[in-house]
């Protein structure tokens, strides 16, 4: 359906997305065919899409009926709804829905990551297209964890956020302590990543256990030693004299394709 | 030495810092204080440090008299300077000195990393943190990759890209495949890497050659018909059925992990 007023109603859920997250309305955007396309397939309701009369065909014919209402708009339209030229002329908004609980995601799980402290969304994104890409179960949140449905984590996750399930642990600091206990108590084998030259090889840490929980921290700082005293045992990446811890998701990544590499 | 007039000339050499790379006028530039002390300890011979009182105090207190004029500096006069709030409050540049052969930086090198199409200054800046950290020997530049001394390059390598040794290859087709086949000359067992699922496993690809050089393309497209048949293997990192290929830093990074974890 064609729309030509940018003060349409219908049009306000992809509205102002350069001032705001469309959060605070508990809505999780979605920007591009692909990613759309893995909104559409996600638990999220997807309340509609909106694009240009091309980029709208051309999802169809990829991806098929959406199910969802479908607005036509003009370039200026849509650049004068969102605030900025969206040149890739397509967008979704959805319901954030219920959030998943952490026994639910972990239940069948083999492979789960835990961030302590990671606040940067793209950094948060990025886990979850590295998480994806190598077979990770779940995703668990703790203290400090950025928001994976923001809008630009979805984006760096190329949809992931999307996609791959995640819980975030009850707040306050005793919990988290006995979130990961709890965790242990699920089967997992806690693992810490550290820059620690103390702390055995990865390769190590990770080979021979069925179930396996990787815990990962904000650059920087890392971990906590709370976290860290939780786990089963903490495990490095060994790096070269003068040269500096790597990003986190980057850490992660590795960690994700030895666990792999372990099933070999 | 206390500068009050931002339209002092000894100023120019980090003026318009928002406007201009400072490639054009042959320097290349290094902001805070990790990044200014790679690159007062790297070949590129500094020109200047400019800095808040405080930040050219810290620096000397930490790394030392770097032998270059330090010109203090107010963040009213900086901000006027650079085009925009500098918030490190410490900034230096140096000459780009003249450019390390390819023949030079292999001589003595077990391990390089090959780019081809890397167009991203971003990704350049990771890819040289990520082998700085995992000790890959040198960085070789193909076709179409970007330029590892402009300025977001070398604030998102951590000053690496001042530290590891790079030579771009000579432009043109024919000479590409050349110089493949140089580095094979040279002893090099060329290793590229690839999403595709006939690959080998990287574990396989990597094992026991004493000299590696790993070829990685630009995300999306990824490595050249032409230069994969230039090496010896095509590697993959096994990904999940549904996702996407990793981030050409994230994936780099991996192999090198990989590399230096064959040497256990």
């Amino acid at each position: 359906m064609m729309i030509a007023d940018p003060h349409d109603p219908r049009l306000d859920d992809v509205r102002d997305l350069n001032k705001s997250d469309k959060s605070g309305e508990g809505l999780v955007i979605a920007e591009g065919h692909l990613v759309v396309s893995r909104l559409v397939a996600s638990r999220f309701p997807v309340r509609c899409i909106v694009g240009f009369a091309s980029k709208l065909e051309h999802y169809v014919d990829i991806y098929g009926d959406p199910g969802c209402p479908m607005y036509e708009v003009s370039r200026e339209t849509l650049a004068e709804v969102a605030g900025f030229d969206m040149h890739r002329g397509l967008v979704a908004a959805a319901d954030r829905s219920t959030p998943l609980e952490v026994a639910e995601v972990i239940q069948d799980a083999q492979t789960v990551v835990v961030l302590e402290g990671v606040g940067d969304h793209e950094n948060i994104g990025s886990l979850f297209r590295n998480a994806a890409g190598m077979d990770v179960d779940a995703v668990l949140l703790g203290a400090g964890a950025a928001d994976p449905l923001y809008r630009r984590s979805v984006r760096v996750s190329m949809g992931h956020a999307l996609r791959l399930p995640f819980a975030r642990f009850d707040g306050g600091f005793t919990t988290w302590q006995r979130s990961l206990a709890l965790l242990a108590d699920a089967g997992f084998h806690l693992v810490s990543l550290t820059p620690d030259e103390d702390a055995v090889h990865l390769a190590d840490a990770l080979e021979g256990h069925a179930k396996i929980a990787l815990m990962v921290g904000a650059e920087g700082p890392g971990l906590t030693e709370h976290a860290m005293r939780a786990t089963h045992v903490r495990a490095q990446i060994p790096m070269a004299p003068g040269t500096d811890s790597l990003n986190v998701a980057t850490a992660a990544a590795i960690a994700f394709y030895e666990r792999q590499r372990s099933f070999r």
